[in-house]
């Protein structure tokens, strides 16, 4: 039986991987005064008072809403919510099993911006925090940027964050061992959707020396025109030397390679292009843009991959569980750019200085010590920038 | 400490009434592509070809959200969604207590109708049934109706519907101890809000012999004006000899009473001037219509209120989860009538005829095999009436 077979077979003993339990035991009818009519008068009437203590009275300080339109599923395409709705209890199963985060699965029926942003908005207040998961670029773009105007808690789409947070590690671990400076390297991105351009935004910020975007239609330049707003304002801040050509030219020199697009676009030739001591992350799912043993043999010096199986698998569950606990402790209103670098420094600090190689430049998913240290450098960075409200 | 005080510091050590679980372990690598990526994708892709598939591999066919905008909580009025979290996480956890059903409280920052309704719709895939809670009458009606119309699970409010199974189940047994039959009597409700529609409602249903509304302004009865649309329906169909008045003219040889309205609105002059073996169902909160010791002395047979402190506590819970559990067993499209009907005589069955009293009319809200015989019934019913989907 392969995976597949086996996964549905699973889904089908869970009947749901997640369930809502009970934190108040109701065995008797004083319990009932007390968790119920008419007890549970009290702590209405406080938070009316106090708003906050919602926080403190209901499980809204951990509790995070992880929500879909079902657009992007995967790499299944626009399958609508209903369908996206495994993908979005899984999630909410590695909440719970990496950093005991409550987090709740909602699928919306509209892929409409504004229904979408609406809907999420007039249920903000049930909850400490808004993971968007699997919403198609560019409409996530605008969708997060609505949501964040509208609700006081943060709002992250994990598909964008907290990839472009675990390559922002996944990269700086590797540049030490390459002994190259995150400043002096020339890096391409392939693919210019959601993930890409999210992981460029953070590279920029983490410092990268020069980036190059490079999309279906080739390398993202300023002066093009572009349909794509996102692409527009990437072209702003990229491409320092104004390159234009294909993906193959833009690698030409280069010293990383991070592929969110499809399998099989990056050739041995390609890599033997590249500077010395190339990394590549090449993390189309799957089946990686190139395989890391034939990246490695064209010269790659670091590869990873999405994969389970192959070293240096760049997984978000290593990213998101830490980020939402640090942004739940210290009631974060938003999970901003130093946070998103915090959490990013965090993860590449939790692999051993003695143990970093070419092969082990990631914390196992594994390693719980991970959301605990992500938690707290997310929570101190949120005090730093004045985000924190406790 | 008093209830309230003690409820608080509960609140406060609880930090939440509810909680999400993980119901898939995820320890290992493999575990994470059984419940994860890659392996989720094909129960994804199942439910794409076959929508009726979400009730098999997501937790859908247990889940029931309950949604407030805080408009009418407990006696508290309009104190908004966020202050009313604490009776929905409350309900959630005597879900799962008393039928083992998974709920999840949803607050909505807003009063509007139809922007309740599409926020719900939007939403509705996530569940297997709706159960609205706290919802301002008249407002209320429109919600549920416009909301059934749009979604194709089983939408219940319970303040009104399970108010009026409760009290259904409590008339018919109260009847048996009186040796009177539910179509000969006269039963007067006092407080035409929200439950006192629903309860008269289903009393007709069940045959009520001869049904008067009282609101503030007197008695309901037809050919008077009334703005308020329940109200003007109510009209029609109840007061069958078109009397007009006060409370007091409408309990003159009435055999029954039963208050959804304010405190010590019922005299004992009141009680006396009602027919031979009276019944009062005096169900304001926390302070009845009448206190019971008052009624009995002015001659009361049969006394039940909302307190836990009383015989004859009508108390939701002995209906909520059991309803739903009986719905979702069976995919129900709806809560008909039929179903409601069903759960009521469900419920009066539970008290064993040699038991049944003046002061035992209803099972005790711990008894276990209430939730069962009710979901039983419910589900037989739903069958009955086509609206079952499996």
């Amino acid at each position: 039986m392969n995976v597949m077979e086996e996964s549905l077979q699973k889904h089908r003993e869970w009947k749901g991987k997640i369930e809502v339990c009970s934190r108040a035991k109701v065995n008797n009818a004083k319990d009932l005064t007390l968790a119920y009519t008419p007890g549970v008068a009290q702590p209405c009437l406080e938070i009316q008072k106090d708003p906050d203590l919602s926080y403190e009275l209901t499980r809204r300080a951990n509790l995070v809403a992880v929500i879909t339109d079902g657009s992007a599923v995967l790499g299944l395409g626009n399958i609508g919510g209903l369908a996206g709705m495994p993908v979005m209890e899984g999630k909410c199963a590695l909440f719970k099993e990496f950093a005991d985060v409550d987090a709740f699965p909602l699928c919306i029926k509209s892929n409409d911006v504004d229904e979408i942003v609406n809907t999420i908005a007039m249920i903000s207040d049930s909850f400490g925090g808004i993971n968007l998961e699997d919403i198609a670029a560019p409409r996530c773009f605008e969708i997060e940027a609505k949501l964040k105007e509208k609700v006081d808690i943060p709002v992250f789409h994990d598909d964008q964050h907290g990839t472009a947070i675990v390559v922002g590690a996944a990269l700086m671990n590797a540049c030490k061992v390459a002994n190259k400076k995150i400043e002096d390297i020339t890096l391409v991105i392939n693919g210019a959707g959601a993930a890409g351009c999210a992981i460029g935004k953070l590279l920029l910020s983490l410092g990268i020396g020069n980036l190059i975007m490079v999309d279906r239609e080739g390398i993202i330049c300023e002066g093009d025109n572009y349909l794509n707003e996102a692409h527009a304002e990437m072209a702003k801040v990229t491409n320092k030397n104004k390159l234009h050509g294909s993906l193959a030219d833009a690698l030409k020199g280069a010293d990383a390679f991070v592929g969110v697009s499809k399998p099989k676009l990056v050739t041995a030739e390609m890599v033997k292009s590249m500077n010395d001591k190339p990394i590549l992350f090449a993390m189309a799912n799957p089946t990686p843009e190139i395989m890391p043993d034939e990246a490695k043999a064209a010269g790659a010096f670091i590869v990873g991959t999405g994969r389970s199986d192959f070293p240096n698998q760049i997984n978000n569950v290593i990213a998101f569980p830490g980020i939402f606990k640090g942004a739940l402790a210290v009631r974060a209103s938003d999970i901003n750019e130093e946070m998103k670098m915090a959490a990013a420094k965090a993860i590449a600090g939790c692999v051993p200085e003695d143990k970093l190689n070419a092969e082990f430049i990631l914390p196992n998913s594994f390693d719980r010590s991970v959301p605990v240290a992500v938690a707290e450098a997310v929570a101190k960075a949120a005090r730093e920038t004045g985000v924190a409200r406790i």
